[in-house]
């Protein structure tokens, strides 16, 4: 039997409408999914008749060995027409697509990607506040503080400082430093910021200023978060989209 | 009769099965869609009782005026039930959304914005290249060469400097202009780039560095265009996924 075909395919924000048609689709069809933890259980349900396998990595927690992830999806291909690779959000942003991609065609095994949306456009939505906007914010970046093995931490400095506005991946823990490092580095105490928890589900929304942020370590949250950083921002705390930080539970 | 709700719906990169569940339900259900130009005409099928108007902008067309799309939704909602504003890619990235919300805001007309995948994420799917890759690419701007009134024109070169990862939008046209800015500013002239016209569609992609493309003015597109730039995207070249730009017919 020739080897099957793997897709990397994005599971989106977490709301299970906010997957595509095609993903779905190809759920429906699979043999096997290998998925995130945070995918939703709605979504998974779309793979009626696949072998489900929870790979999921999370903050802390036990988790899957990347290697592993591999060996499973080569194997997978290697007995089965359909495997799925579920990932939350976008598969092409902070999801370690790549060296999945590499592993599969040292495997020789063809492999498909489709994109999902990814949280920072979700969290954009909820807080009705569009990333770009004229004359106010005309570039937007996507970053984490979160360092991999071999990386420096501050990595993320520079970036963050340029862009007009930025949205970043799994910084909930770090906020308190990453607002005290960007005012020490010259970014105005008064920028706006958001953050948003789980996105398009039972989201939290807190807003303030890089100032507020600075002030104390943000703690409680449960679900994955995104921090938004720049002017677009502001307004989504006057028009009551965002909880003020001190009157979070969050503090 | 009280008025109804504008939907600001991604309609995606152009693939019909890239759009999301809900953004389909809600155009089976619209009574009215307002859409761009470039959305695929499946798509717009969906929209069965609806009544659709083209309010497209289009590079050197005949374009709507911006208050005229304004005063299209408010006029709409205030008869309709379900109105949808369908824009291409997600709404929340150089797609004017805020200022749709302003004035919807303004009328007292309630909005919801459904996010969408957006063209950057499916170039990066079709080049098998992900955005962002450890020790390689640790954030990625999104961003766009084209000013709006009352803008300077050289606004993205620090953000495209500092990112390691920079997908442009809009940027065919320049793209010559665009390359030899960026090396005039020090930006390696052999950082890899990929041009991917009409993602996820009848795709033209080509490949090559930043010098090739600062060599000549590239023509020939017809479709939205994402110029790409950066480490990422010297595998898709080296695979195969990417035509050289000299053996590109745009030249």
């Amino acid at each position: 039997m020739s080897p099957g075909k793997v897709y990397l395919v994005g599971a989106g924000p977490g709301a299970p409408d906010l997957l595509t048609l095609r993903a779905a689709r190809l759920l429906e069809s699979a043999d096997v999914v290998l998925h995130d933890a945070l995918v939703h259980r709605d979504t998974l349900a779309l793979a009626r008749k696949a072998r489900r396998v929870d790979v999921g990595k999370r903050c802390g927690k036990v988790s899957t060995e990347q290697r592993f992830i591999h060996r499973a999806l080569v194997e997978a291909a290697r007995s089965h027409r359909v495997v799925v690779r579920l990932k939350g959000g976008d598969p092409m942003l902070f999801g370690r697509a790549q060296e999945e991609i590499a592993a599969l065609r040292a495997a020789g095994i063809e492999c498909e990607v489709v994109p999902g949306v990814t949280a920072a456009l979700a969290a954009a939505a909820t807080l009705q506040a569009s990333l770009t906007r004229r004359a106010v914010s005309r570039n937007v970046a996507f970053l984490t503080p979160r360092a991999g093995k071999g990386e420096a931490n501050a990595d993320w400095l520079p970036t963050a400082l340029c862009a007009d506005c930025v949205v970043m991946y799994m910084a909930a823990g770090a906020s308190q430093t990453i607002a005290a490092e960007l005012i020490a580095a010259g970014k105005p105490a008064a920028t706006p910021i958001a953050l948003v928890e789980s996105a398009s589900l039972e989201e939290r929304r807190i807003g303030g200023t890089l100032a507020d942020l600075a002030r104390a370590p943000l703690a409680g949250f449960d679900g994955p978060v995104v921090l938004a950083i720049g002017t677009p921002f502001g307004e989504a705390l006057v028009d009551g989209t965002l909880t003020p930080i001190y009157l979070s539970e969050a503090l």
